[in-house]
């Protein structure tokens, strides 16, 4: 299995709806890319202070699947029109577990 | 359920040795911290470059159980001993799901 996390930190001046519309338009993609096993995401729950403001955590079968998502035309396009544009910053390890 | 996710990278001057345990140590932690739910770690795959080095992702049934985790001596003895020699840097996000 590949377990692929991405964190990201958002700029400061994105607003609450840029940032709901990141989660929204993730929300859309394992109805699309059958690859994907498991999808999980969200904003920071706020518990601890210096965390970063977003996780992605998806699981694949294999390393093909997970480039097949990592590649996939309706992935790149969430990437460009709704992360890119507030993305401060991104942490990202993909395990192969 | 609070899934925990941290990614880090290593200082430059990180042995092998040094980074393997850090998995080692990690291990541990299940069979002593009884309200982790789900453990998975290890380092970066090598898929795609830019990646941190090492991931954790653990899951918890609510925000108490996270913070006994988090807070457990166990735990934070690994840190101490295994992770913060060879930290160079950390990015964490806690998702309540």
């Amino acid at each position: 299995m590949i377990r692929h996390v991405a964190l990201f930190t958002w700029t400061d001046d994105a607003t609450d709806e840029q940032k709901a519309a990141v989660a929204t338009a993730l929300a859309t993609l394992p109805a699309a890319i059958p690859q994907i096993r498991a999808y999980t995401f969200g904003p920071d729950a706020g518990i601890n202070p210096g965390s970063h403001d977003f996780a992605v955590v998806a699981d694949f079968d294999d390393l093909d699947d997970y480039l097949a998502y990592r590649d996939d035309a309706g992935h790149q396009a969430v990437i460009a029109e709704y992360i890119k544009p507030i993305l401060a910053s991104r942490a990202a390890v993909q395990l192969s577990l």
